[in-house]
Protein backbone atom coordinates (compact mmCIF):
# COMPACT_ATOMS: atom_id res chain seq x y z
CA UNK A 1 0.00 0.00 0.00
CA UNK A 2 1.71 3.34 -1.11
CA UNK A 3 0.15 6.31 1.02
CA UNK A 4 1.29 10.26 0.12
CA UNK A 5 0.62 11.85 3.44
CA UNK A 6 -1.32 14.80 2.51
CA UNK A 7 0.45 17.35 4.86
CA UNK A 8 3.06 20.34 4.73
CA UNK A 9 6.28 20.13 6.36
CA UNK A 10 4.10 21.39 9.43
CA UNK A 11 1.66 19.44 9.41
CA UNK A 12 -0.51 22.57 8.02
CA UNK A 13 -3.78 21.21 6.24
CA UNK A 14 -5.03 22.34 2.88
CA UNK A 15 -7.96 23.81 4.19
CA UNK A 16 -8.99 25.81 7.42
CA UNK A 17 -11.81 24.90 8.69
CA UNK A 18 -14.85 27.11 9.93
CA UNK A 19 -17.44 27.09 12.95
CA UNK A 20 -21.12 26.29 11.61
CA UNK A 21 -22.84 27.08 14.89
CA UNK A 22 -21.96 27.68 18.78
CA UNK A 23 -23.74 25.98 21.86
CA UNK A 24 -26.32 27.12 24.55
CA UNK A 25 -25.65 25.70 27.70
CA UNK A 26 -26.29 25.96 31.64
CA UNK A 27 -22.70 24.63 32.32
CA UNK A 28 -20.36 28.17 32.04
CA UNK A 29 -17.08 26.49 32.82
CA UNK A 30 -15.45 22.97 32.37
CA UNK A 31 -15.95 22.83 36.47
CA UNK A 32 -18.74 20.72 37.08
CA UNK A 33 -20.12 20.00 33.20
CA UNK A 34 -20.30 16.01 32.90
CA UNK A 35 -17.99 14.70 31.51
CA UNK A 36 -19.92 13.04 28.91
CA UNK A 37 -23.26 13.02 27.47
CA UNK A 38 -24.02 9.49 29.65
CA UNK A 39 -23.37 11.47 32.98
CA UNK A 40 -25.89 14.51 32.21
CA UNK A 41 -28.76 14.79 34.49
CA UNK A 42 -32.29 16.67 33.71
CA UNK A 43 -30.43 19.86 33.92
CA UNK A 44 -28.04 19.32 31.00
CA UNK A 45 -30.66 20.96 28.24
CA UNK A 46 -29.75 23.17 25.76
CA UNK A 47 -29.56 24.55 22.63
CA UNK A 48 -27.21 24.21 19.32
CA UNK A 49 -27.71 27.42 17.22
CA UNK A 50 -26.65 26.45 13.44
CA UNK A 51 -25.54 29.88 11.44
CA UNK A 52 -27.92 31.01 8.68
CA UNK A 53 -26.02 30.02 6.54
CA UNK A 54 -25.74 26.51 7.08
CA UNK A 55 -29.48 26.38 8.09
CA UNK A 56 -30.63 24.85 4.97
CA UNK A 57 -28.57 21.68 5.89
CA UNK A 58 -30.55 20.96 8.80
CA UNK A 59 -33.66 19.55 7.09
CA UNK A 60 -34.48 15.35 7.90
CA UNK A 61 -32.09 15.58 11.11
CA UNK A 62 -35.52 15.98 13.50
CA UNK A 63 -36.22 12.30 12.92
CA UNK A 64 -33.10 11.12 15.01
CA UNK A 65 -33.47 10.58 18.62
CA UNK A 66 -29.65 11.60 19.09
CA UNK A 67 -26.97 13.64 17.19
CA UNK A 68 -23.64 14.11 17.24
CA UNK A 69 -22.64 17.51 17.86
CA UNK A 70 -18.58 17.95 16.79
CA UNK A 71 -17.26 20.25 18.70
CA UNK A 72 -14.49 22.36 19.53
CA UNK A 73 -13.12 22.79 22.63
CA UNK A 74 -12.31 26.15 23.03
CA UNK A 75 -11.35 26.66 26.53
CA UNK A 76 -8.89 23.26 26.30
CA UNK A 77 -5.45 24.34 27.56
CA UNK A 78 -2.68 22.78 25.83
CA UNK A 79 -2.24 19.65 24.57
CA UNK A 80 -0.62 16.70 27.10
CA UNK A 81 0.21 13.30 25.60
CA UNK A 82 -0.26 11.58 28.78
CA UNK A 83 -3.17 12.63 30.91
CA UNK A 84 -5.30 11.57 34.44
CA UNK A 85 -8.30 11.50 32.78
CA UNK A 86 -11.74 11.85 34.51
CA UNK A 87 -12.92 8.83 35.81
CA UNK A 88 -9.53 7.57 36.49
CA UNK A 89 -6.52 8.11 38.79
CA UNK A 90 -4.14 6.83 36.62
CA UNK A 91 -1.57 8.62 34.22
CA UNK A 92 -2.84 7.41 30.52
CA UNK A 93 -2.14 7.75 26.92
CA UNK A 94 -4.40 10.92 25.66
CA UNK A 95 -5.50 9.08 22.89
CA UNK A 96 -6.60 6.15 25.00
CA UNK A 97 -8.75 9.10 26.55
CA UNK A 98 -11.55 11.43 26.05
CA UNK A 99 -9.82 14.35 27.37
CA UNK A 100 -10.48 17.76 26.13
CA UNK A 101 -6.30 18.86 25.79
CA UNK A 102 -5.96 17.10 22.49
CA UNK A 103 -3.57 18.33 19.70
CA UNK A 104 -6.89 18.66 18.20
CA UNK A 105 -9.41 19.47 20.48
CA UNK A 106 -12.49 18.02 18.80
CA UNK A 107 -15.33 16.70 20.70
CA UNK A 108 -17.81 13.85 19.76
CA UNK A 109 -21.10 14.62 21.78
CA UNK A 110 -24.48 11.98 21.46
CA UNK A 111 -26.72 14.30 22.60
CA UNK A 112 -30.29 13.93 22.70
CA UNK A 113 -32.10 15.74 20.41
CA UNK A 114 -35.46 16.88 22.11
CA UNK A 115 -36.96 19.12 19.00
CA UNK A 116 -35.92 21.51 16.21
CA UNK A 117 -36.86 25.01 15.82
CA UNK A 118 -36.07 26.61 12.34
CA UNK A 119 -31.73 26.82 12.80
CA UNK A 120 -32.32 26.06 16.71
CA UNK A 121 -31.34 22.46 17.92
CA UNK A 122 -33.34 21.79 21.39
CA UNK A 123 -30.91 19.15 23.31
CA UNK A 124 -30.92 17.45 26.47
CA UNK A 125 -27.60 14.68 27.99
CA UNK A 126 -25.36 18.23 26.96
CA UNK A 127 -21.61 17.79 27.95
CA UNK A 128 -20.76 21.14 26.18
CA UNK A 129 -20.48 24.78 28.10
CA UNK A 130 -21.96 27.66 27.28
CA UNK A 131 -20.21 28.97 23.41
CA UNK A 132 -18.28 25.65 22.49
CA UNK A 133 -18.36 26.17 18.86
CA UNK A 134 -20.04 23.52 16.80
CA UNK A 135 -17.74 22.29 13.72
CA UNK A 136 -20.51 19.60 12.58
CA UNK A 137 -23.81 17.72 12.93
CA UNK A 138 -24.56 14.33 12.21
CA UNK A 139 -26.92 12.03 12.90
CA UNK A 140 -27.04 9.06 15.50
CA UNK A 141 -27.52 5.81 13.39
CA UNK A 142 -27.15 2.58 15.76
CA UNK A 143 -26.78 0.62 12.57
CA UNK A 144 -23.06 2.56 12.27
CA UNK A 145 -22.59 3.66 15.99
CA UNK A 146 -23.83 1.46 18.38
CA UNK A 147 -21.70 -1.25 19.73
CA UNK A 148 -22.76 -2.29 23.03
CA UNK A 149 -20.72 -5.01 24.13
CA UNK A 150 -17.34 -3.71 22.52
CA UNK A 151 -14.42 -3.81 24.85
CA UNK A 152 -13.19 -1.12 27.34
CA UNK A 153 -9.95 -0.97 28.20
CA UNK A 154 -9.07 0.78 31.35
CA UNK A 155 -12.92 2.70 31.68
CA UNK A 156 -13.53 -1.06 32.82
CA UNK A 157 -14.88 -0.78 36.37
CA UNK A 158 -14.57 2.71 36.11
CA UNK A 159 -17.40 3.97 34.04
CA UNK A 160 -19.39 3.86 37.41
CA UNK A 161 -17.21 6.55 38.74
CA UNK A 162 -18.38 10.70 39.15
CA UNK A 163 -18.54 11.83 35.39
CA UNK A 164 -18.14 15.17 36.21
CA UNK A 165 -15.18 17.74 34.81
CA UNK A 166 -13.11 20.20 36.86
CA UNK A 167 -11.08 22.47 35.92
CA UNK A 168 -7.37 19.99 34.85
CA UNK A 169 -7.81 20.48 31.10
CA UNK A 170 -8.55 23.82 31.30
CA UNK A 171 -6.71 27.02 29.84
CA UNK A 172 -5.90 30.24 32.06
CA UNK A 173 -8.66 33.03 31.34
CA UNK B 1 -27.94 31.79 28.53
CA UNK B 2 -25.92 34.14 27.42
CA UNK B 3 -23.41 33.26 24.72
CA UNK B 4 -20.07 34.64 23.23
CA UNK B 5 -20.51 33.50 19.72
CA UNK B 6 -16.22 32.87 19.69
CA UNK B 7 -16.09 33.26 15.64
CA UNK B 8 -14.36 36.59 13.71
CA UNK B 9 -16.79 37.75 10.98
CA UNK B 10 -15.23 35.27 8.85
CA UNK B 11 -16.14 32.24 10.88
CA UNK B 12 -12.39 31.82 11.21
CA UNK B 13 -11.22 29.93 14.64
CA UNK B 14 -8.97 30.98 16.65
CA UNK B 15 -6.46 28.13 16.13
CA UNK B 16 -5.21 26.15 13.04
CA UNK B 17 -5.75 22.36 13.43
CA UNK B 18 -2.89 19.63 12.65
CA UNK B 19 -2.68 15.82 10.85
CA UNK B 20 -1.68 13.46 14.13
CA UNK B 21 -1.39 10.58 11.34
CA UNK B 22 -2.47 9.32 8.08
CA UNK B 23 -4.65 6.37 7.18
CA UNK B 24 -3.15 3.32 5.17
CA UNK B 25 -5.93 1.74 3.35
CA UNK B 26 -6.50 -1.06 0.29
CA UNK B 27 -8.91 1.30 -0.36
CA UNK B 28 -7.08 3.46 -3.28
CA UNK B 29 -10.75 5.98 -4.07
CA UNK B 30 -14.27 6.79 -2.54
CA UNK B 31 -15.86 4.98 -5.22
CA UNK B 32 -16.40 1.20 -4.25
CA UNK B 33 -14.81 2.15 -0.85
CA UNK B 34 -17.36 0.86 2.14
CA UNK B 35 -19.84 4.08 3.32
CA UNK B 36 -19.47 3.12 7.24
CA UNK B 37 -17.25 0.45 9.33
CA UNK B 38 -20.77 -1.56 9.45
CA UNK B 39 -20.88 -2.15 6.15
CA UNK B 40 -17.08 -3.07 5.58
CA UNK B 41 -15.80 -6.73 4.58
CA UNK B 42 -13.15 -9.14 5.52
CA UNK B 43 -10.59 -7.45 3.15
CA UNK B 44 -11.31 -3.73 5.11
CA UNK B 45 -8.13 -3.93 6.73
CA UNK B 46 -5.32 -1.33 7.11
CA UNK B 47 -3.49 0.47 9.34
CA UNK B 48 -3.17 4.57 10.88
CA UNK B 49 -0.03 5.46 11.13
CA UNK B 50 0.53 8.15 14.12
CA UNK B 51 3.18 10.43 13.38
CA UNK B 52 6.13 10.55 15.91
CA UNK B 53 5.80 13.27 17.88
CA UNK B 54 2.21 12.55 18.53
CA UNK B 55 3.41 8.45 19.46
CA UNK B 56 3.40 8.86 23.05
CA UNK B 57 -0.34 9.66 23.37
CA UNK B 58 -0.87 5.97 21.80
CA UNK B 59 -0.30 4.36 25.55
CA UNK B 60 -3.61 2.33 26.89
CA UNK B 61 -5.51 2.11 23.65
CA UNK B 62 -4.54 -1.45 23.07
CA UNK B 63 -7.42 -2.51 25.58
CA UNK B 64 -10.06 -1.39 23.83
CA UNK B 65 -11.69 -3.23 20.96
CA UNK B 66 -13.11 -0.32 19.07
CA UNK B 67 -11.67 3.10 18.57
CA UNK B 68 -13.02 6.19 16.83
CA UNK B 69 -10.84 8.09 13.86
CA UNK B 70 -11.67 11.16 13.72
CA UNK B 71 -10.60 12.39 9.78
CA UNK B 72 -10.81 14.76 7.52
CA UNK B 73 -11.65 13.88 3.94
CA UNK B 74 -9.60 15.49 1.80
CA UNK B 75 -10.76 13.85 -1.50
CA UNK B 76 -14.48 15.35 -0.85
CA UNK B 77 -15.80 18.18 -3.23
CA UNK B 78 -17.13 21.99 -1.95
CA UNK B 79 -20.03 21.32 1.01
CA UNK B 80 -23.17 20.85 -0.26
CA UNK B 81 -26.24 21.83 2.03
CA UNK B 82 -28.68 19.18 0.63
CA UNK B 83 -27.65 16.09 -0.82
CA UNK B 84 -28.91 13.04 -1.78
CA UNK B 85 -26.79 10.21 0.56
CA UNK B 86 -25.57 7.12 0.14
CA UNK B 87 -28.29 4.52 0.50
CA UNK B 88 -30.95 6.61 -0.19
CA UNK B 89 -32.89 7.81 -3.26
CA UNK B 90 -34.28 11.22 -1.75
CA UNK B 91 -32.50 14.48 -0.83
CA UNK B 92 -32.10 15.10 2.71
CA UNK B 93 -30.51 18.19 4.92
CA UNK B 94 -26.47 17.40 5.09
CA UNK B 95 -26.67 17.36 8.71
CA UNK B 96 -29.40 14.34 8.69
CA UNK B 97 -26.28 12.65 6.24
CA UNK B 98 -23.09 11.17 6.78
CA UNK B 99 -21.81 11.98 3.29
CA UNK B 100 -18.38 13.60 3.05
CA UNK B 101 -18.89 17.12 1.57
CA UNK B 102 -19.81 19.06 4.60
CA UNK B 103 -18.45 22.77 5.60
CA UNK B 104 -15.99 20.81 8.01
CA UNK B 105 -15.25 17.34 5.92
CA UNK B 106 -14.78 15.93 9.29
CA UNK B 107 -15.04 12.36 9.77
CA UNK B 108 -15.87 9.52 12.95
CA UNK B 109 -15.06 5.89 12.06
CA UNK B 110 -15.77 3.20 14.60
CA UNK B 111 -13.12 1.05 13.60
CA UNK B 112 -11.76 -2.08 15.05
CA UNK B 113 -8.22 -2.55 16.44
CA UNK B 114 -6.68 -5.50 15.81
CA UNK B 115 -3.48 -4.56 17.66
CA UNK B 116 -0.95 -1.80 18.26
CA UNK B 117 2.33 -2.02 16.89
CA UNK B 118 4.21 0.87 18.39
CA UNK B 119 2.78 3.94 16.30
CA UNK B 120 0.95 2.22 14.30
CA UNK B 121 -2.54 0.22 14.58
CA UNK B 122 -3.89 -2.45 12.77
CA UNK B 123 -7.52 -2.19 12.18
CA UNK B 124 -10.70 -3.33 10.46
CA UNK B 125 -13.74 -2.66 9.14
CA UNK B 126 -12.27 0.39 7.79
CA UNK B 127 -14.09 2.95 5.55
CA UNK B 128 -11.46 5.30 5.11
CA UNK B 129 -9.56 5.40 1.44
CA UNK B 130 -5.77 5.58 1.18
CA UNK B 131 -3.87 8.30 2.98
CA UNK B 132 -7.01 10.12 4.68
CA UNK B 133 -5.51 12.52 7.37
CA UNK B 134 -6.25 11.76 11.34
CA UNK B 135 -7.40 14.95 13.32
CA UNK B 136 -7.83 12.33 16.36
CA UNK B 137 -8.19 8.92 17.87
CA UNK B 138 -10.48 8.37 20.60
CA UNK B 139 -11.69 4.99 22.53
CA UNK B 140 -15.05 3.58 21.46
CA UNK B 141 -16.67 3.46 25.07
CA UNK B 142 -19.53 1.30 24.97
CA UNK B 143 -21.00 3.36 28.24
CA UNK B 144 -20.60 6.64 26.17
CA UNK B 145 -21.08 5.80 22.48
CA UNK B 146 -23.34 2.93 22.74
CA UNK B 147 -27.31 3.34 21.79
CA UNK B 148 -28.70 0.52 20.33
CA UNK B 149 -32.10 1.56 20.27
CA UNK B 150 -31.73 4.96 19.22
CA UNK B 151 -34.72 6.14 16.66
CA UNK B 152 -32.98 6.93 13.30
CA UNK B 153 -34.96 8.97 11.10
CA UNK B 154 -35.04 8.58 7.37
CA UNK B 155 -31.90 5.80 7.93
CA UNK B 156 -35.26 3.17 9.12
CA UNK B 157 -35.42 0.62 6.28
CA UNK B 158 -32.80 1.71 4.60
CA UNK B 159 -29.24 0.94 6.16
CA UNK B 160 -29.54 -2.57 4.72
CA UNK B 161 -28.88 -1.53 1.40
CA UNK B 162 -25.74 -1.49 -0.54
CA UNK B 163 -23.17 0.23 1.66
CA UNK B 164 -20.67 1.60 -0.54
CA UNK B 165 -19.46 4.92 -1.80
CA UNK B 166 -19.36 6.40 -5.29
CA UNK B 167 -18.00 9.58 -6.49
CA UNK B 168 -20.68 11.57 -5.97
CA UNK B 169 -19.50 13.82 -3.07
CA UNK B 170 -15.40 13.62 -4.88
CA UNK B 171 -13.37 16.50 -5.65
CA UNK B 172 -11.92 16.40 -9.26
CA UNK B 173 -7.95 15.12 -9.73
Amino acid sequence: MTTEVPRGSAGVPPRPFCFIGVVHSPFLTPSGTPAQPAYAGPDAVGTVEVFEEYAAGLEDLDGFERIWVVSWFHRAGAARLRVIPYLDYEERGLFSTRAPARPNPIGISAVRLLRREGRRLHVADLDLIDGTPVLDLKPYAAAFDSYPGSGEGWLRGRKDADGRGDDRFTAGP
